[in-house]
């Protein structure tokens, strides 16, 4: 499994680690960079022609403010590309929503929560299980986990308040 | 290939119908349902349970206001969910925006454009191209003949302004 | 007297926690879940059930971001069902209001204000009220508590400022 | 059973007749007002004195713009008030959404969706079933038949796209 | 010179004193109050009609939230209303100056910035000194004073940067 | 009586003229002018020289996206000026109220609804009636007349449902 | 005098011609081309260059939705690049304001309103002035003009309402 | 080179200040006032003729709230004006970027993101830079140096994450 997370600046880090991570520990073979689509015209469609021909399944792209990476990116490859708006300007994460997730017909971008790093890595996941069945396995068996956890914080909730 | 596509209500055909007509130009075996998270709860977890076991591999919800189908769609599942907001409210989708991209954690929903039907049968493709090499083949070309309606388009904005 | 709450996770408690000992208070028995619509999705049709059969008369659900679990609560009950939008993600909780208060017809969501936890209960108590004369008289005894109150900042009001 | 709707103004009729036809068809004794909190202070007054001792279970209040109807309601009486944020401004309703929704704690008004009318008379249903068993199946009911007619335009759906 | 300012809670304490301050630096006469539009109905229309014939000629009304005061106010008297939206939900006031704002015609209310305390009172004084050709020229005066404040203010910037 | 009406564009037209009309009923002599802050600033500023001394009482300016009239116009007298934010734009007149409400201390101008010219009116002669008895007795008498219409529209609401 | 035009695409052409029209009247010799920053990436790269080496002074980019045409074509040029944010979505422009004006330190846009393509034109001018005394001298004698003009308005207001 | 810096008010000194090192660095002359639209009203007219006589070539105009400043600037000049919404209101610049970008046809400001002191110096070096072939070569430069660090960014994260 291969998958490729670009950041367009390291300010952003903190913010996509838990998506490095996540995929780390299923075992995807992830390539970080950060390459902003402003700054980083050149080098970035060189990174989008390596993964568009390694074996890349996947692309996550986070951005904040006027955040054009995820689009951009998503205009340089056929590969699904995961948009996670960024807060870190006044306006809180809506300015970088709305850029990522208005994209016109053709060129589309899989946006996510704004600062949703993680929910970016678990879509990238599922996107690679639809042809892994083990993978697949593994997601229905972590929901399975998921339910045992939030069953024993609603036992927690209900012994707190004792009713 | 297989695709699901789940709209909340009758009347948000019409936005849908665009993502089916692509799904099926490109050979997607695609089943269309009217499902309501709110009004079907039982035949929704029941078609969810059916798509979860029939190679279905991604799934469309489209809905507009609470908007509440995706998440719930999405919380059936391990396969990619794509949520379309629809408009018909007075807040013009902007409630569904926001009811639909703002996932918790370990429940992404992969949301695209307010009425972006045609974008969200792009996405699929894309997703269903990851394990495709016909498909994603195919997806190039499409993009070289974009770029080819966007390079007449250009030409006939040239002829026009004569500059 | 019967009322349910339910909360989408533990990190809600704070905000909840006002709501359940107003309720406590006045003497109602209530039942406290954490219950998220998208990680609990069995455990709350579950609950669902019980409350529809064991005479509880209110539920309040509080819940922020995408905020999906008023709705999905009042779709599997007939008991009036109050919405609690709470802050806690970079939009300050208008993603939850729009999410709880723009319900379709035929399934109704009382909603509140953001972390408006306080009100939920009052709410709550006003419903239960309405068959219950003991109540209703003991909520019209507040009211008087309350404009006491009123007229008692009044006052201090009027003497910082001498005037 | 009996109900009170209250509008701010006569050009908010056709938003708030289908609330009374929902409340009448289910036998409820409906009285209807027009009662501007801003225009019609002493009659509102007296109006609420009334239905606060004639058996009134429900009160609903719908406005739009500046909409302290519904809130002015609610600091006049113990029983539960729904509000229904009229658009019929520049902005859509969203001015009446939040100026209904965000009550100080004490004071709830519960709130529905932007013209959400219909809903509004649901919740009234919901909130007189609690006493009333009768209702309470005939609201299960009506959830059946709603389920029925999701099903009708599920397959309706299913036929036109024949998949 | 007669004035009246109204809270709506005493947690608005802080940035209404401002606006005390200045009304009495200018010897208006001021009286000053905590009346909630929702929690103190009678104490508030006791007052108006005590303002309405004791000389007061204009009248700041303050409030945050659905903040229904400064209508409910303007609604009782034919004084000029001036309204202070403040913040303190999580919308930081923009509920707030939707619900004081966007009156419907025929009351009016004169409405200034969020937390606009300052602005509130020089509004008052203004409006006072239409018949009052002294204050008028101690606003002038005030303008002048201004004037020379932004000079000096200017000058320092220029020294500053030497510029 | 004497007041100012200032639009800053002649497509303003018509949602000024009903503030003219009821100032002239009224019997205020009113002086009506069309001088945008960015395109008459001469012109506009000669204005305010003649009306600070001729009298005027109150100035209402109106205008539309960036909006800066009612603040420029503002900084140009010290008589009360009222803004009037005006739709026109995408953004409906929330452009023009924000840049119109949100002045800084100093300088305040009285906002009303967007598109609130009739309340411009009505406040503009709320402000002149502080020193007119005559004026502000009428005003009480429209209030009257303002409550008798109410309580008409009640009475066929009452009546067209029969309840 | 060179100027370049880019729109996103060719449905924006109506909203892009005005600028057009403005810049030819002035004898701006002008390249329109329509070149999404998604659809037509090698295309709009070539034409940078062109531009950037054929003694071009401005560049005006139009574009809706996500609208990262401008921030795209400002990154590859150091003229100043005007962008013009268009409605044409169901958020009005809003999302394209956005995603133009907030872009990060280093490349800047000159944003102007939504569907301001007049404005554009004129800032485009006023840039090529900066260096061409002959058109900054006919930029004042166009202010001029539009003085005369508002002046002329103010005139027919003054007739109309003969005060 | 020549630059004019205005900025409202001296509490938006340390936003400005970036803006005027950036300008120093490259070796233009910048004049920095603090000259308020509304509190020096003839003060800044007075510094407008001067810049307009004096070989300056671009202004920089920074407001926040309602940020009338960067337009009247433009309206009194026929050089390019760069507005820059500061944040600094409970709006967080949102009523700032408002007022400063819907201006209306025929006096542009050219918009950057809100508290985007530093771009608003890179568009005005870009602006000057249009016929300066030297600045433009430097800014070209910049580019590179920009892109050489962004390359050292990106070598830090794969250094960071090993991939």
């Amino acid at each position: 499994m291969k998958a490729a997370i670009i950041m367009g600046s390291t300010s952003d880090l903190a913010k996509v680690e838990p998506a490095v991570e996540i995929l780390k520990k299923y075992g995807v073979d992830v390539k970080v960079r950060c390459l902003s689509a402003h700054r980083a015209h050149a080098a970035l469609s060189e990174f989008m022609n390596e993964i568009n021909n390694d074996g890349t399944e996947v692309v996550i792209a986070a951005a904040g403010m006027a955040a054009a990476l995820p689009g951009v990116v998503a205009s340089q490859t056929v590969l699904p590309v995961i948009g996670v708006p960024l807060s870190g300007s006044n306006l809180e994460g809506m300015d970088a929503l709305l850029s990522i997730v208005q994209m016109p017909p053709g060129i589309p971008v899989a946006t996510v929560a704004i600062n949703g790093g993680k929910n970016a890595a678990h879509l990238a996941l599922q996107i690679m299980a639809v042809s892994n069945k083990e993978l697949r396995d593994r997601l229905w068996n972590d929901r399975k986990e998921m339910e045992e956890a939030a069953d024993k914080a609603n036992k927690e909730v209900m012994e707190k308040f004792g009713c």
